[in-house]
């Protein structure tokens, strides 16, 4: 059963980071507490304590007002001191198994629902987004803490700042209280108990105690905020690379819903450019088709997704697409044989996206999660668009032709095999 | 909480429908106790008793192995006795909460739904697809039986032949199994007990005496059969009265696999048509626009809803509209400009089916379900499709050029409102 309780140590004094509390710092629009607070509650937990100072006590406590998380403050008076004695303040307040994190590290989505998993310290064996040089390692013997410090030579592991303990555990912190009258760090308490480790590699956490550090912790959440599921072999293999660096660089300025719009605005801008200039206009789409994977990375990054922002974006993308093919035809045919063929283009482009979410409207599951090979089929609107940009670069009408006739002949086959593999599937 | 298990009375040696035991006999292409066990199992129901004569037992037993039902045979050897002593033959056979019906009535699925919450016997006061004159009727009196007889002159509601009962019942018929040496029949148990009365009325059942009878189970299974959460005004006050009749003379032979494919062949027809002539392609495409109810129909009523096929029905009717504006502007228009709008009517009829399925694939939910309003905008297909008729039967450039806007504007403002009103909703 997951823990139902997670005490989070921030009382520390940092001071490379500035006047304010490391838990309140902003990565990618959302506070680092919000972040550890709301996974762990979509993850079952119910209820913090928050350990902090007498400084930073009445910023905590308008936090978790301001959300309203279920959390309570609790005051160390020598935050001075290690932050062993912090989580000795939160016995008698929790029973049971609970968590104990800290609120300078920024873990994402993956990660949290691992750890709440384990058992003991939390270890990572391949951490992939944290300084190793900087971090605290363990060396495991038997499956518990042998050693824990900084500077260990032989090291096995990395704390990742997480744990899931026993109330057990105070009666160390209770020895180590009169041993060293109050002034022991957490390590201290790890090995004393000689704690079990789990181990969990390479997922998102790291720790931040510089300004650069939250530079990396914004591209931990930028790069693991890739859904694609859905990504064509142009989206895996290049819009995404560009995609993930522009949702860095909007991370803490730009909503989801903002970003929407901005990119609607520039597909359309794209599709009435076809009235003047169709390498220009080819190539503005193509980039609108690399913006559009920006929303959805910043609305997992900021914890900002909604059913209904995927809702309107979905409509808006094929009002895009109608767009630019409806103005391309317009712009370069004259016979209406090649306009019946823009025509089953378009419907073909549209069908390609109908085809998987009546799928899931029909089944309730996702078509791609539930039918693997359909991700195998050509068709999707990444590579639709990059296409349609190459076509477009030396623009005669054989080419719009060629790429109209291409288009038509691409979708509609992609939906008919859809149906088909549904079918199998299902019949 | 609802009963596990269902006595089935089926011993009775009717003859004006022919050799066949009743409960084999089909309506809408399923024998009638194919019905009422799906039904019921649909329900909750876990565990069959049928009590049958000694010539139906053989055909029964095939009957239930044939379809897997948990079903037991239980031969009563003296059926021209009344069918009391069958009800007794399953003393022993059941405890608690059981339900008690027989082989000779047609139940839709509201009427199981509802029935088995109820308890005693199930009555209606406003019985609206069985024949009053030949049915069974009770006096109730403080919410119990008083009177039961097919020739009560002064009576409160139609015995619909379905009982939930408790084994408390098999008090009554020892009894009588004694006084009247077996030869008795239910309503004499019912009477006897005073049971229980629940209400409910107008809900579809029928009982099935005479072929005569079965056309009007057959007539009424096709009736309730209209889902129409998405209907049109339209299909609401043309094509439903049509197709419904359609189903009713289909529903014994064609599968709904098989209509979704004639309606389909005959919508490609009607988009072919327009090469040749308008009005016949209007006309033809208004029709298979009527005949798309029938498939849904067929399968409700037949007890062959699948999702699959309802999967497949929507691709097929996105690809008939595309086809059937396409090569209406194929043949009708010249100028780029039309062609243009063409393209924004094709774009806005897929978009309208889209922007619905979207919705369900996102939220789970049915749109028109969870925002009423939907329903009363303009611009669903039967709508699109019935004005496409009326405009195609005077065809003028001018009248295809109106009718090519007309559903450009209806189509998109109606997904533009259903953005909104869904926003407005979900936001």
């Amino acid at each position: 059963m997951a823990p139902k309780t997670a005490v989070i140590l921030a009382a520390g004094l940092g001071t490379r980071m500035g006047k304010r509390p490391k838990g309140l710092i902003r990565v990618a629009g959302r506070e680092i507490l919000y972040r550890t607070l709301t996974l762990l509650m979509k993850n079952g937990v119910e209820r913090f304590i928050i350990v902090t100072n007498e400084r930073y006590g009445r910023l905590y406590r308008k936090f978790v007002e301001r959300h309203g998380f279920p959390a309570e403050i609790v005051i160390n008076p020598e935050p001075e001191k290690g932050n062993g004695h912090s989580l000795h303040l939160a016995s008698g307040k929790v029973s049971g198994k609970f968590v104990l994190t800290v609120s300078d590290h920024v873990y994402g989505e993956d990660f949290i629902r691992e750890a709440l998993k384990g058992s003991g310290l939390i270890a990572d064996r391949k951490p992939r987004w944290t300084d190793v040089g900087e971090a605290t390692k363990v060396r495991v013997r038997d499956g518990r803490v042998k050693e824990i410090g900084k500077s260990l030579d032989d090291w096995d592991a990395v704390d990742t700042g997480f744990f899931v303990l026993d109330e057990g555990i105070f009666e160390v912190t209770e020895k180590l209280e009169i041993e060293r009258e109050g002034d022991y760090p957490v390590s201290e308490v790890v090995k004393r108990a000689g704690l079990e480790v789990t181990f969990i590699d390479g997922l998102p956490w790291t720790d931040v105690d510089t300004p650069n550090d939250l530079k990396k912790a914004r591209r931990m959440l930028v790069k693991t905020a890739v859904k694609g599921t859905g990504d064509g072999f142009i989206s895996r293999h290049l819009n995404r690379r560009i995609s993930t660096e522009i949702s860095y660089l909007l991370a803490e300025r730009v909503t989801p819903n903002g970003m929407t719009a901005i990119t609607f605005a520039l597909g359309m801008l794209s599709a009435l450019l076809t009235l003047l200039s169709l390498p220009l206009a080819g190539i503005l789409y193509q980039l609108s088709s690399i913006l559009d994977g920006v929303d959805g990375e910043l609305a997992r990054a900021q914890l900002r997704t909604s059913r209904l922002g995927g809702y309107i974006d979905s409509l808006l993308d094929r009002y895009v697409d109608g767009a630019f093919l409806a103005l391309l035809a317009y712009s370069t045919l004259t016979e209406p044989l090649w306009h019946l063929i823009a025509l089953l283009a378009l419907l073909g482009s549209v069908m390609v996206s109908y085809s998987t979410e009546r799928f899931k409207a029909a089944f309730g599951r996702n078509a791609y999660a539930e039918i693997p090979s359909l991700r195998k089929l050509p068709g999707k609107r990444d590579e639709r668009i990059f296409l349609t940009m190459l076509f477009l670069l030396y623009p005669v009408e054989t080419s719009v032709k060629a790429l109209l006739l291409l288009l038509t002949v691409i979708t509609n086959l992609r939906v008919g095999l859809t149906a088909w593999l549904v079918w199998r599937k299902k019949g």
